[in-house]
């Protein structure tokens, strides 16, 4: 049985390899594709989501999401050191003809689980905006979704604190409202956070071999990774990138691979530790304050 | 040489052992012992180091501080499940008549580093109000002590994150604010966690041996130690405890048993990660932000 899925992305070049890999899936119905900005402006991902499905020919409608974020973000302007400035790591990107839905991302989530209860997986690899301001539409999405399974948030495992500041990762760091606001709601939620994408590691022979054994797709990727590899060295000194956003998408497909832990997650909205998950252990009790 | 210290403490049944443990170490030359609202009201704490003073001869005057927090703390009223109403376990401590100093603990610290610049080292063992207090009162601080020692703040490293919510210490958590004060100040600070507290633990044959051969003072820190004990085994199941003060005077008298790290440390003040201690890697570049 195939699982409808509505993949939720500021694309950004892991989010295209994410979106290659759902649409390769034979098990995956993608019936939506929404977009929120992040690792570039609005329009810039919006146009990266139209390019992609109109080049692979993915069955998807495309949804203009947020272009703010609903409280403070730790962030302004993109960032194109990652991404590159059109946030496909500068490949050239043309406009198509195919144009968005102009159903919005928010609503499109909302008719999606209106139409058919329990059965819409959510995938969202960017800033939960869209997800909060669907929530906040519809106050029953978290009876009305199967599960929602992000890419975001770093819990300390292994050492995986932060990305963009000691504790926080850049998709929570982005809009820490919105997530706070997603994970006390109630929706079915599984986090594949930095503790996950920064143990799964893609090197340059990874995408040598997509390049010459993965058909067009493979091409694609191996070209848009050129930038995002480049800076990952500048980091790290490997020529080799943590599997992110794909990395949400493979628990879809392949849960039994993962780890998890139930525990409900709290982000921290102000403060120095702006953008940061914290999971409440429930076997530790604690015998002051809220949690 | 011995080493001049003051004691910085909410006495408390942990506080009471790290006394006797500096009291006995004949490497220290205790000058002061100053008093900080905790584990119980600032009338008890202080009480209880007058009684410890007088009852073992600790030779240090006795400097009353701070009864409230500088900043939102987590907590009201005082965990008296953890070291009974008296602070002390509820064994029996009498009034005695030796009386506090006229001079309070802040500028009690601020006489003593200025009378011996670069000799004094502060140890403490509570909320940091006193120590930020005295920081205010005199900006020179961080020139003329030699170093601060403290019990507090938890790091996440073997899974050791907060004990009284998800990532806060309590004695963080008591007086973040104050916390976040000192550890800017630039006055040289070594933080001991519960990532190094919790990992050192005192089990009953421990305190029994402490009682059988110990004399007085093993007596005293057996009978403290039974409610604290009784406590942690409602807990954990296991009649035991974690090494919390004791931990940070050992780190005074052999810090070679120590490993340590280089890092800039934030407290955060508000919010659902209040009294969290969060350490900046140094080898971690961040791209955004103020880290």
């Amino acid at each position: 049985m195939t699982r409808k899925v509505i993949f939720d992305t500021d694309i950004g070049i892991d989010d295209a390899m994410a979106l290659l890999f759902l649409h390769g899936a034979s098990e995956v119905d993608l019936i939506g594709i929404t977009t929120v900005f992040g690792n570039a402006s609005l329009a810039d991902v919006t146009r990266n989501a139209l390019y992609v499905k109109h080049r692979f020919a993915v069955d998807a409608a495309v949804h203009v999401g947020a272009g703010e974020s609903l409280g403070q973000s730790m962030f302004e302007g993109y960032p194109d050191f990652v991404h590159g400035d059109n946030g496909l790591g500068n490949i050239d990107v043309p406009d198509v003809e195919s144009m968005a839905s102009s159903t919005d991302a928010a609503d499109a989530i909302v008719a999606a689980v209106r139409q058919a209860p329990g059965e819409i997986t959510l995938i969202a690899v960017g800033r939960l905006t869209n997800i909060a301001t669907a929530l906040e539409r519809c106050p029953e999405l978290p009876e009305l979704a199967s599960e929602l399974v992000i890419m975001g948030g770093a819990f300390g495992f292994n050492g995986h604190r932060g990305n963009v500041s000691p504790v926080a990762e850049a998709n929570i760091a982005g809009d820490p409202l919105a997530a706070d606001r997603v994970f006390t709601s109630g929706l079915k939620t599984t986090i594949v956070g930095l503790d996950v994408t920064q143990e799964t590691i893609l090197d340059d022979s990874f995408f040598d071999d997509l390049r010459d054994n993965a058909g067009d797709a493979g091409g694609f990727v191996h070209d848009i990774s050129r930038h995002y590899v480049n800076f990952h060295e500048s980091s790290t000194g490997q020529r080799a990138c943590p599997m992110h956003d794909s990395s949400a998408v493979a628990y879809v497909l392949a849960p039994e691979l993962f780890e998890t832990r139930a525990a409900g997650v709290r982000v921290v909205t102000d403060g120095p530790a702006l953008g940061q998950t914290i999971w409440s252990d429930p076997e530790v009790r604690y015998e002051t304050g809220d949690w």
